[in-house]
């Protein structure tokens, strides 16, 4: 037997067909959301992941199905059931089924499913060696501060970071004063200059869990943190760079486009960075 | 027996289960669609929408499973299934099912699926008597030539629309020059001022198949017809006001926001419009 998930709230396989293709999220888009790290058959910062997606299905007026209790456990069972105590949760959440017109349909029941998958394949050494990156055009909609199934830009960038053989894009808009970055299409961006971590602000961008986490740690241990817009030529001139997400974790960056960044090695903050968030692992798994 | 649509090759119910949650339709948005209007068991401009369906799929390197003749005859076999003679017909394509990673999969075929639909119900006499409409922020993607299924902002914009009692919302940006129209959520706005129609530029909007027709008609019948950036402000002093699709055809608007047109009536180049597109309706049934 293949993967189980777990679909509205029962057990299935994972390419068991249970969807109808009224479902919202394959018509509109219309569902949110989110990546949660397994641990040790634990959950990172569990809470704080179901609180961003159920404060989000509340700003686009769509109902929550679950308790963070069931969803634990359901999660739980899921590690259990796949044997899997290292790896990926993936939870979606979308509209429900209903005939296709675009207004909110009434009293329809949310699809809520939940997948944990053994952690991807990595590059070799990336988190001591560091990745490259590759700038993507920030094309995105107005709703990047939610984490919704919208991501047509995401996988266009992923795959052109792919085919460059680059392990992110860095999206990127433009001002009167050049290209800024963004965030990447499963990622948040930092730079750290004269002692000082940068990132960009949270201006139609993700409040990425793995970004507060890196920002509050930092300051913990005395530094600076700034959040500004940060142009692509203050990011290929800093002393460090790196990406943060779920899965990246803090994963140095030391290339973006034909650009060597930091003299093609992790730098010692970036290092320092990755042991206190190594250690901040162990303490918050739920 | 509820509606039959045709799925990937076969005739399925409308509501049977037939995908996993691993289609990238669902997870990504990763998918077009089109919406064709069936007239006496007929097809309006069938081939056009398939060609543009079939670009836009190329322009995202998505593999296209049918050929026109087969397409054909499936929506005519919906048509003699479901007894509908009048209706919408919905065309979807996604890049298909596979483990939920961003770049494209290998070897995976599309899910393609087919809906027909009775007319919905429209307000009454709203052809005669038009409608109202109201602006919404124009905040969507870098990809709205393309007719894809990241509609989190059209269902947001209709949303808004029904609730202040509207039949339509017009998305608008701003330039230094002030708000400026761009399309519907399903639709493509005109005005006509001193006897020549305006229609948005196509920048970042869909070439709407409705509104190339509209366009011809008006050409062939003497009409200017010129694209430019459409301010609100014109358009709201327009002498006569119309948006165009598939399913609303040629519909005349009666208000945007609080502002009355055109005296709170149909004018008489809309008129005009309507009866030629009406006589076109019926000679380019396929």
């Amino acid at each position: 037997m293949g993967r189980q998930i777990f679909f509205n709230g029962e057990f299935h396989g994972e390419t068991d067909k249970l969807l109808s293709i009224q479902d919202r999220g394959l018509c509109f888009g219309d569902g949110l959301f989110e990546v949660i790290r397994c641990v040790d058959g634990r959950f990172l910062l569990f809470s704080k992941h179901i609180a961003r997606m159920r404060e989000s299905a509340a700003a686009l007026r769509m109902a929550f199905p679950h308790t963070d209790a069931e969803l634990l456990e359901a999660c739980r069972e899921l590690s259990r059931r796949n044997g899997v105590r290292d790896g990926e949760l993936y939870l979606e959440i979308t509209r429900g089924e209903a005939p296709r017109y675009h207004t909110f349909p009434e009293g329809v029941r949310p699809t809520f499913f939940i997948v944990l998958i053994p952690l991807r394949k990595m590059p070799e050494n990336c988190w001591s060696v560091g990745v490259k990156t590759v700038t993507f055009p920030d094309t995105r909609g107005g709703y990047c501060h939610l984490k919704t199934i919208n991501l047509l830009s995401n996988v266009l960038g992923k795959q052109h970071a792919k085919e460059k053989g680059a392990f992110e894009a860095l999206f990127f808009r433009e001002d009167a004063r050049g290209p800024y970055l963004t965030e990447g299409p499963s990622s948040s961006i930092f730079c750290i200059k004269d002692g000082v971590l940068l990132t960009p602000t949270l201006d139609n961008i993700l409040p990425g869990t793995t970004r507060r986490c890196v920002m509050d740690l930092a300051r913990q241990d005395g530094m600076e943190v700034r959040e500004q817009r940060l142009y692509l030529q203050d990011f290929a001139t800093a002393d460090e760079n790196f990406i943060s997400s779920t899965v990246s974790e803090v994963m140095p960056v030391i290339q973006v486009d034909d650009t060597v960044l930091c003299g093609g090695a992790k730098g010692p903050l970036t290092d320092r960075l990755q042991k206190l968030y190594a250690a901040f692992k162990g303490d918050h798994l739920e």
